[in-house]
């Protein structure tokens, strides 16, 4: 695998780009780029990205809280799925689905983010490097975390069956701009989708009328 | 849009490739990628087809019986959603979800035809040409006619709501192969779309207990 399995990198979320300070971060993600698509997301540490960028580790800490920060900056991605997971597992099981769907409508349909989104999940489906290191990265970092929380026999199904309905309606919605869905209101498809997602996620019985 | 905006095309499906009737279905073949490309798959015509081809009408109806027939050959899509979906509304209007989930793993599942439409669904979301052809030709031959047979007030959204599970099950087992989700069995994976099929469809309010 080389380092064009990873799209270019977008402008450092959020962070001061000024002197050494900012060239030292470029060259830790840079040194990541390499690293992620050489070993996949599994096997990449953040110590050993310490070493090939030729900075201290506690440096990549300061910069990075985690390898997930890492990974997702080093491809670009708007939002941090592993984050994102923490926020809608705090809350009510049984409103799990309508917190997925409201978290990803709101931050998607964010111009920017949305576009950022749309050219990552290209990259990710067009590129064969790149699609098995996101595949690993979601895994590990968002449906092994889902399925702990559910801690049920056939939890690990239950969580991966919310990638299908999640990644549909991001294709949809936002890459193949489907109507009417490209341009439902979020409320709407909050009303759709979240029971589908509480149906994968612990077998709601009944997932209610339709009331956006 | 140009000619590149379509995928090169697989072998010519289950018809004779023998002498100049052969290379008259190729010309014409070749005549609907340009057409499509450039038009879009709603203002191509088969008699347009024609006349680029240098053909009669009735030959470019002799080899293909439709428009979509036409596009999925040019495409080379190993299956023809149109036909499908006359299969599938063809049941039991509670079994909808079944029939579908049903038809594509068994089609998909083999090596063949599950090859041939990775290779589309990645072309169809990595071209930015081919995708608004691909959403066009959907929204045409597979959702409005499901929509038709729904009949209700919100039977457009409701028809193509299928769309975000059923692309997202074809890229999570298909693409992404993700487990536990690629090596799913049919049955199990029946078990947990179908009855998500039927809600977004229907409206089921109790889709069941999970018995794959």
């Amino acid at each position: 695998m080389t380092r064009s399995a990873l799209p270019a990198r977008g402008r450092p979320r959020g962070r001061p780009r000024a002197g050494t300070a900012g060239d030292r971060r470029e060259q830790i993600l840079a040194a990541a780029t390499d690293e992620f698509a050489e070993l996949g997301y599994d096997a990449a540490s953040m110590r050993s990205i310490a070493r090939r960028s030729d900075v201290d580790p506690a440096l990549v800490h300061h910069y990075f809280d985690s390898k997930a920060d890492l990974f997702t900056a080093a491809i670009g991605a708007p939002i941090r799925p592993d984050q994102m997971i923490a926020q809608i597992m705090a809350g009510p099981r049984d409103e799990i689905g309508r917190r997925i769907v409201r978290y990803l409508l709101t931050t998607l349909d964010e111009p920017d983010t949305g576009k950022s989104a749309v050219a990552l999940l290209r990259a990710a489906l067009g590129n064969k490097a790149m699609t098995p290191l996101l595949a690993q990265f979601l895994s590990r970092e968002v449906f092994a975390r889902i399925a702990r929380e559910l801690g049920t026999p056939d939890a690990e199904l239950r969580a991966n069956l919310l990638a299908p309905q999640v990644v549909g309606v991001l294709i949809t919605r936002y890459v193949l701009k489907l109507e009417p869905i490209a341009q439902a209101s979020p409320d709407e498809l909050v009303a759709r989708i979240a029971p589908v997602l509480q149906f994968h996620l612990v077998g709601y019985p009944n997932p209610g009328p339709i009331v956006p």
